[in-house]
């Protein structure tokens, strides 16, 4: 994996109704957010889920690979009629949509001749052009097509996949991240808490969350930055804040 | 909650870089998503999960609040420097950001006079003509604005304040579904399902998601319509096909 010493973007499309009509609970989206960020320094700058609708596909296919280093969809590339992402991608970028040819033949070998039907070999239809992120569980290969990244949408068949993406993406800054929970409200610190903000703006992402643990109330403090130093920094600031404020630290683990 | 026989639908905007960032698990869009389905009859069609960004979040209410009946907000309501999602919803419908005068009695009220700082204060600004959203939970209230409902990021609120959004939303026609679980792959089955759900194109959506459970794989095929009798139709069709492979049906509870 190549590396880019400066920030590096993705953006994550998931397709599936089954998402969207609160069937089933997404657990991609973490994992993915997480695995780049920690693996390649690519940040997740937006997520959207949509339905498994041709026209839908296309039209965030090309708004988001033109707006992001790197775009990966989850779903849709299995071998039933919901299954349209690859032809989707193909018409987004004005591609054929062809067998390809090792793919053709890795789902051949999995299956066997015999029982190599019309549904599986469906699977091996791609854009033209996309090379393959092989896939260790279930032999139906993932895809890349100029920045788009096609997983599926099982996670553990996804998750099987990941470090074979790695070959095709060039890797950020990492970003790194500190957490302080505070056994305290939000409204209690908000305005020093943007006075650090406000210092540190260019450098470092300060957010705040409420939390519920132990039958306390409480706010999680979360310091991202690509710059450790600045997070030393931006730590000693909120430890004079918290001293001042007379506020009790939550320590897990 | 009036009623209107046809389709009502829904946007999502997940407010925040904690859920982009991995770091927490999103458990808001599942929830709402049934809600509205169940309750309501409208259909969450998309789902964006976006950054604490003033243009960001412009961009994407202004896009989605013409394309949709309804468009959510989670997240950002709060007291701090990163809980800007009322002033951004005011930009994008150019209406000023002013104390909204029953807000501000609540919170006054709820955290007497004494210590109703700045922090708090700015839990009852909103953009100008806004409607409440009553929270049982934690008095800050959401609100809103022309075709957006703003609620809060943290689930178990969210969920205490859902009930209060009923009396500004007209309800669609309930969507139906009925799932069945085979004991076969989707392979097996993807051609005739797929005529099946082109026989039914106008009526019924059919969904078909793999599963792995009790050590053996399996096909969830989902359908779902506003017509009951439709699916009757369907599941007809679908159990001449499970007899014609002479699939297993795997019967949950």
């Amino acid at each position: 994996m190549k590396k880019k010493n400066k920030k590096v973007n993705a953006a994550i499309i998931i397709i599936g109704n089954e998402i969207l009509s609160g069937r089933t609970q997404d657990k991609n989206i973490t994992f993915l957010s997480n695995w780049l960020n920690l693996n390649c320094g690519i940040i997740v700058e937006e997520v959207r889920i949509i339905p498994d609708v041709e026209k839908t596909i296309i039209t965030n296919i090309k708004n988001l690979s033109k707006r992001f280093n790197y775009v990966f969809t989850t779903g849709g590339i299995g071998p039933t009629h919901d299954d349209i992402t690859a032809l989707s991608i193909a018409k987004a970028f004005k591609l054929k949509y062809l067998f390809h040819k090792e793919a053709y033949k890795i789902l051949e070998n999995y299956y066997g001749k015999k029982h190599f039907n019309d549904g599986r070999k469906k699977m091996a239809k791609m854009p033209f052009g996309s090379k393959l992120i092989y896939n260790p569980s279930s032999a139906a290969p993932g895809f890349i097509t100029k920045n788009v990244l096609s997983l599926p949408g099982v996670p553990s068949i996804l998750n099987s996949m990941i470090e074979n993406c790695k070959r095709y993406l060039i890797s950020g800054s990492k970003v790194h991240s500190q957490t302080i929970n505070l056994f305290t409200v939000e409204s209690n610190i908000s305005k020093k808490l943007g006075a650090i903000q406000k210092k540190y703006k260019r450098f470092v992402e300060i957010g705040s969350y409420p939390f519920f643990r132990l039958g306390k109330i409480g706010v999680s403090i979360v310091c991202r930055s690509t710059s450790k130093n600045k997070l030393k920094q931006v730590n000693k600031d909120l430890l004079t804040l918290v001293k001042t404020k007379k506020i009790k630290i939550f320590h897990l683990n």
